[in-house]
């Protein structure tokens, strides 16, 4: 049961990743539930489906090619599961890809209809940005 | 029963911040799990009961004389719940009380022994620090 809620989280992981390399932002913000927060670093926190869209649109229109997403921890209880991971994010530069940033995540995610999906998502950087 | 949750995440909050202005790092790591991780920003996520004593007493060490949690959203499944959040730090300034930092945080929470522990804490920045 809670090797099925880790799979299923693992899953989704993979369709975030294939769809913000496919630069399709309403296809990531479609992983998260309708009143799904984020709460982005340096931003307010932002809730529902066309914020999402709009700001991973933002993220990919600012140049940001691929997202590594890697979970470290997944808990559950019921129809409530909370994921603890890191991610890089990264750009394209002179010589191919390379990262743009890098840090750690907390997804609390939430069973509808069967699905699992992202109720919030909150990330910070792991090292301090440079000046 | 939702209403007990988020009042004792009330209760344990205010005891957080209780703890947090009499400058007592080890209680306030006593109201986490004893696994609990922490992802603080710009720092690599700790583990476990001394760690997050650890990262707290530095934090008061650094001139933090308090922190005000403010919840915005909780919901719950059995003994899993989670908390959207504001917070803000406050240091000494020269007429008194002043916030050194502002942000958001998602905690998850985990029911233990009868009361609710954090299990993950994760905060960041809502607006950009200066230069």
């Amino acid at each position: 049961m809670m090797e099925d809620v880790r799979s299923a989280i693992k899953e989704a992981n993979q369709r975030f990743m294939n769809a913000f390399k496919a630069g399709d932002a309403a296809a990531v913000a479609a992983l998260y539930t309708p009143d799904a927060r984020i709460l982005p670093p340096d931003a307010q926190m932002m809730e529902g489906a066309e914020a999402i869209r709009s700001f991973w649109h933002g993220a990919m229109q600012s140049g940001l090619t691929a997202a590594k997403l890697e979970t470290v921890d997944v808990e559950s209880s019921g129809d409530l599961a909370y994921e603890v991971g890191r991610f890089a994010l990264y750009k394209q530069g002179d010589g191919g890809e390379i990262i743009a940033g890098a840090g750690k995540y907390v997804v609390v995610w939430k069973r509808q209809n069967g699905g699992w999906k992202l109720a919030a998502d909150i990330w910070n950087a792991s090292t301090r940005a440079p000046a």
